[in-house]
């Protein structure tokens, strides 16, 4: 088992391409301006891609076209503090081919309902893992 | 009950602290290098102040202090996508006086646990928060 510097146990490329196809919340971090902002998605992993979708007119999708993002998710025990967590960097662009292309049709509705919705599809660069067994 | 572009109720300020104030675990956005990441906190609020611990040498530790950041917390049903979450962006500066003060003592461990280490203050330049009843 590999550790890092703060003895967390890191997880492999494939162990976290496992945990996030079997989650579908997550955390994205974006600037809106120049301030740093997070908004909760509810996303799938279609083909390698973080697909999610975001409401038009939003801050979320004026703030992740074309831009470089993180995106994480989790699970952490709250009393225990056990868990893990799943951290990929990779530039957001709006997809848009058609959407009935690629199982786009399952990506879950918005966090933040709208009108008209947008699909954002993030290209990881980097993804990286950590998990711990019990920090008590 | 107000709600923004998106159709999302907006919380008022003092709906947002008292829910930081009922959670414990959050997420935080900074920046390592140039590249942005999210890591999830144990935190607590204090004296209006987001107090957490991180692990000495840790990326967290070094990205944190004097930084800009956002910091963010949440509670969303994944099957209706029901929920709230606030956003905090403010300026996280280390900690330095001695850790019995200010109850600092009862902050939880941090999720990456370390040999030594530094309570983090995140004082909050801005305060916000979304409701989605049933965005289903």
């Amino acid at each position: 088992m590999a550790v890092d510097a703060a003895g967390l146990e890191i997880l492999r490329e494939e162990q976290c391409l496992s945990l996030l196809e079997g989650t579908s919340l997550g955390r994205i971090a974006v600037t809106v301006g120049a301030v740093p902002a997070i908004f909760p998605i509810n996303y799938r992993l279609i083909d390698g891609r973080i697909l999610f979708r975001t409401g038009d007119g939003t801050k979320l999708h004026q703030a992740s076209d074309h831009a470089v993002v993180a995106f994480e998710v989790d699970e952490v025990d709250p009393v225990t503090h056990a868990g893990w967590s799943v951290l990929v960097v990779g530039v957001a662009k709006e997809v848009r081919e058609a959407h009935a292309d690629a199982g786009l049709d399952t990506i879950p509705r918005p966090w933040a309902p709208g009108e008209r919705d947008h699909i954002i599809a993030i290209t990881p660069e980097l993804v990286s893992g950590r998990r711990v067994a019990d920090a008590g």
